[in-house]
């Protein structure tokens, strides 16, 4: 531990530096990166710009005893980037606020950086302006990203119709077991420091928890198909949650079919080992991080055997609620736990 | 306190769908804010863009204890659009995120966003989104502003040249003495729980700690007089660290004559009831929010009689260094010791 700086050492603008020799900027909207009192960007013409933002706070959104730094570096990036493939937009730029705390090392928020890095160049985004300060308490992130959409092209929640199929990316629940895995081995090493976690069979649970992507190819991919998703949000507090939300700002009912909820296999075998029910890790387990949209009709032969897109259901019209329809044709209404905040 | 909400009574998108009542959108850039993956804007042709961010934490950069919930709303938003100036720009969006500790009220973040919306309304910019998480610790805010300026008109740190006349908007000091009222006060609170604060004869310190303003009348003006400053910084660690900055960005030196820094009186009598030199509070105190900018010599007569613009001195060749010229005309090199973060 002696050969680690401590963050005084180095100091703010000491720490800037060092962390700004290892950014590469690569959009050409970029026009300043960090080191002013504002980052100077030039949107392309002919697109509007998507903004969002995130805070990320230690002991409530991540947890430093199974979550590498480098890990949460990129995961603080993916799910920003989330909310832009969720309009239907690019990335372009971000800026990240880090408050961290005086025991770190200088070398602990370089592999931070080095996570955040990695993910800028993942998803061709750069690195523009950012703040650092101490703070007496958790390690706590703030990330804000900008995204471009051709002009009227950005997506809504609130643009699907009844009889509009609803697709999801990917698969469910995946992340939600990859916690409970996590959860477990810490039990198991608080309980003796000497044991090493056992995760070899749950790689890809643990890997959908610690290291979730954007989808970002979704985005190209339907571009290519030249499809425009009639309304679309990220599936970050759970299936159940998002298809809630989503129905509420369009002003529709759905009926969502269990039968084709999509879960992966090592999901599911996680699930059974942990008596839990795949269903219900899909629908309220959150952090699955992929896209959940709405397509007309018309564009289910371009999709229906897309390996990475399933039909999961249909909107309908709003007095027909939302309902979860079983194999048996069995239609139950929808409730959405998800992620409480408070 | 019993008639107070609990936050968990509300839940994070209760007290959202609250907080977002009350939000006005002035900008026409703004297309579509809170509520979706992402906000959508459509930046003014022939703009550039400008971005800053900045991390607020409780216990480093404000204390509860004597900074009310509505002036550190308004200061979040002051000190981030004070950046935006900087640039040369005005303000256009800005996102808001908030990890708020659990014995917070929903009333008290109604306090605080109430300063976010009063200083909306007074820089003309609109909230369009925000992230709003509880912590286990203190209360962070975490802001990100968009900001325009005419394409190519965004002033650097870096444009100084030698001989360039240095300005500095409005006077220096009064926030650090605000900060040295404010941190007595709580001490004889802290003596004596029925002390009432003396702050009669403090007003003009105290309301510089506490609810600084962004300097934007300052850009307009500049902007009336067909005045673009060749360097731009803002004074947010004290007038010595922002001349060495913007010295090391143009690559010069620089003469700033101590009889020039401008002081208001209330400062002046604060400082001698503290034993405190006021030149030291103007070069090292910080948190002053003013401008710090470079003008060619011709613009000498358009700015020389302006009553809220002083020329403090002139930017020199960088083998000169950076010195503070007495009034005995003595040069001193300067030396910044400002904020340390960490």
């Amino acid at each position: 531990m002696s050969d680690l700086t401590p963050l005084h050492a180095l100091g703010e603008f000491g720490l800037i530096r060092r962390l700004q020799q290892k950014i590469t900027l690569r959009q050409p909207g970029t026009v300043l990166g960090i080191g002013d009192d504002a980052a100077i960007l030039a949107p392309t013409a002919g697109q509007e710009v998507v903004m969002t933002t995130d805070l990320l706070v230690e002991g409530v959104h991540f947890d430093l005893s199974f979550c590498p730094l480098k890990h949460l570096g990129y995961k603080a990036v993916a799910v920003n980037v989330s909310d832009i493939a969720a309009m239907n937009a690019l990335p372009t730029q971000l800026v990240l606020g880090l408050a961290v705390p005086s025991r770190f090392s200088v070398e602990a928020i370089e592999e931070l950086y080095e996570g955040v890095r990695l993910a800028c160049e993942a998803y061709n985004v750069d690195l523009v302006g950012g703040d650092t300060t101490s703070t007496r308490t958790g390690l706590t992130l703030a990330i804000t990203v900008l995204g471009e959409a051709p002009a009227g092209q950005a997506v809504r929640r609130s643009g699907g119709k009844p009889t509009d199929l609803l697709c999801v990316s990917g698969d469910l629940g995946g992340a939600y077991l990859g916690l409970q895995v996590l959860e477990r081995e810490k039990q198991v090493f608080l309980a003796d420091l000497e044991a090493q976690p056992e995760l070899d069979n749950y790689e890809y649970v643990v890997q959908r928890q610690l290291r979730p992507e954007a989808r970002l190819d979704v985005v190209h991919e339907l571009r290519e198909l030249g499809l425009t998703p009639t309304s679309m949000i990220d599936v970050s507090d759970g299936l159940a949650s998002e298809v809630m939300h989503l129905c509420a700002a369009s002003g529709t009912g759905a009926r969502v079919f269990t039968d084709n909820i999509p879960v992966a296999n090592p999901t599911l075998e996680a699930a059974a080992e942990f008596n839990l029910d795949p269903l219900t890790c899909a629908l309220n387990g959150g952090e699955d991080y992929e896209l959940l949209f709405t397509l007309p009709v018309t564009a289910y032969e371009k999709i229906k055997n897309h390996p990475d897109i399933t039909i999961i259901g249909h909107l309908t019209d709003k007095d027909d609620a939302v309902n979860l329809v079983t194999k048996a044709g069995q239609a139950v209404p929808l409730q959405a736990q998800g992620w409480k905040a408070f």
